[in-house]
């Protein structure tokens, strides 16, 4: 730290993302990458624009946002893109969380909401999960501030349904709920239709997971129109040109790729629940994980001893130190040979 | 706007880029990009990457680091990377400039740092240039607060020299002066050696202009690695994944191919050269810029009708309603080529 940092910001405690191994001897199921690479067209369609990139890349991303809408069946009006889904969030704590009346988010979920609080020093408060780790509705009523809550929940998995999302913005009606749809492709059911009757509502997602692009970097937000202004302000405020000419083309190569894209996410949709199913039968409790990832944990094997276990054999998983969860580990989703691979070491793990 | 959004951000003016046309009908000279494609190898060493783009990004920037650092003979402790420089000066604006001291910087300069000191609600204060647009040192002594300075200064293309930026630092130790070093490679003289002496000093620059890559986006920063350090502390509170692998990338083939670099910058300042004299002999007054951009007038024409003129014969160039420059035209060096059409057009204009 230097001596001219804020004072605001001397004990802000930033992110750790996973652990990003340089070789690659690990079967990596850490960071929720997809085991699949981007849509087939992507090569030829990124070498058409590299030597164009001494020119600035469109600020508006006016093709991919077009393809978006389109394939979304929604207005060009409604849709925001940015440099990855964690841009959207922080400038939608810029946008819409007040110093006075602050944010609140479950007590166990993506990790960055606590740190966004911090880099913008908004309070925040940490909602409570059921015992089962899943999310009552009901705690988030009439909280009188910005409620961001993941759909599905981060490390768990688990969804709320639209009816409970619909109580939720009913009960809010004067702040903004976001609701991060980061996993949703993977067999959750997105909130996108409620954002034709809740002008609260702000949904984020991202091309990181299910669309096989978490090295290029594309988030995007969907919500009523004014809301999406409110983040361009931001976003003409803070970098206009945020998603660089590539990126942007990328999009529009998987938007239009649907197929690929849908088999994608179905193979990754049938390894999970075969996965789940024989770590069911010797002894694991898994979660019912919409995600590209499992949570789970086995009553007679620490979470820190099994990650250190697969670690020696060349798997890398995320563990959490929370005392909540610390129990668990959070596998993502690979190739069905990788979960092969996995389940076996995870048999004589538990053997 | 919503009537979400936070109260302090109500009458924040964002910032708006110059035009982007989708059609390239015009001979584009209005947002100072470099003419010449990004340097040959680009196209193979991207094709090589987009197949692992379902995996997260380096989010240390490694590879690009060492070799930025090898190339400037630094430590890579003293350099950060992010989502080109605007996305530095935003971190920079959040972890240096408080909001009881604030910030201050040319009254005539990059439209950015007044848009980023409302976007972040921090008090500014604009200091006059000398009649010339020069900038005179000695109004930067003992400001107490944060600096930012342009150098060479847009849209002038005028620079201080090192020694008096070393007086500016000298009479602000115990604040953060940042050198915006973003045209710096056209014949100015970079403050990166001054960075060993002092700790307040941060350097900001980017691979948009000189190193023809502005659709990639790729900006960093220089200076004591406490500073940077700082910086890295928000860069993992904001988006700790901000620079996509193909960015990555591509800045180090632009590292890597100096010749080409090299070869780009001399002929722009050759041809910058050139122009300049060729339009003062036609009663142009140009002021003696070191950026990829001229700055003129003409006292027979307004800056408006030149730049309306320009317009209808099919060129973009830059014009600003600031009263103090609103005879001015901002022209950004294209090819020899566009260049001579452009004088062409020009002396039509003023006959």
């Amino acid at each position: 730290m230097s001596r001219f940092l804020v004072k605001g910001l001397q004990n802000l405690e930033s992110y750790t993302p996973g652990h990003q191994p340089q070789n690659h001897d690990f079967i990596k199921l850490n960071t929720n990458e997809n085991p699949y690479p981007p849509c087939p067209s992507v090569e030829k369609k990124v070498s058409e624009k590299v030597n164009s990139l001494h020119l600035y890349c469109d600020n508006s991303t006016k093709e991919l946002t077009k393809t978006f809408a389109k394939y979304k069946n929604i207005s060009e009006k409604n849709i925001l893109f940015a440099n990855g889904s964690d841009e959207i969030l922080a400038f939608s704590f810029l946008a819409f969380c007040e110093k006075e009346t602050g944010v609140c988010f479950p007590e166990i979920s993506y990790g960055f909401y606590e740190v966004f609080s911090g880099l913008f020093q908004v309070p925040f408060e940490k909602i409570p999960l059921n015992d089962d780790l899943s999310i009552d509705p009901t705690t988030y009523f009439q909280k009188g501030k910005t409620i961001i809550i993941a759909n599905p929940n981060a490390p768990t998995g688990l969804c709320l349904t639209l009816d409970e999302i619909e109580t939720i913005l009913q009960n809010n009606l004067d702040h903004v709920v976001i609701i991060d749809e980061a996993y949703v492709d993977f067999g959750g059911n997105s909130a996108e239709i409620l954002t034709k009757t809740y002008d609260n509502l702000l949904i984020t997602g991202t091309f990181s997971k299910s669309r096989n692009l978490a090295g290029a970097r594309l988030g995007y937000a969907l919500g009523h129109e004014d809301l999406i202004s409110d983040l361009n302000k931001i976003k003409y405020s803070f970098n206009p040109y945020n998603v660089n000419t590539l990126t942007q083309t990328l999009g529009v190569a998987s938007i239009q790729e649907e197929e690929y894209f849908n088999n994608c996410t179905e193979k990754i949709v049938n390894t999970r629940e075969y996965f789940k199913k024989s770590l069911e039968k010797v002894g694991f409790t898994v979660l019912n994980s919409k995600a590209n990832f499992l949570f789970l944990r086995h009553q007679n094997h620490s979470g820190e001893k099994m990650m250190q276990y697969l670690l020696e054999h060349h798997i890398l998983v995320r563990h959490f130190l929370n005392p909540k969860i610390n129990d668990f580990l959070r596998i993502s989703i690979g190739t069905e040979e990788d979960m092969e691979k996995v389940l076996k070491t995870m048999k004589e793990m538990v053997k």
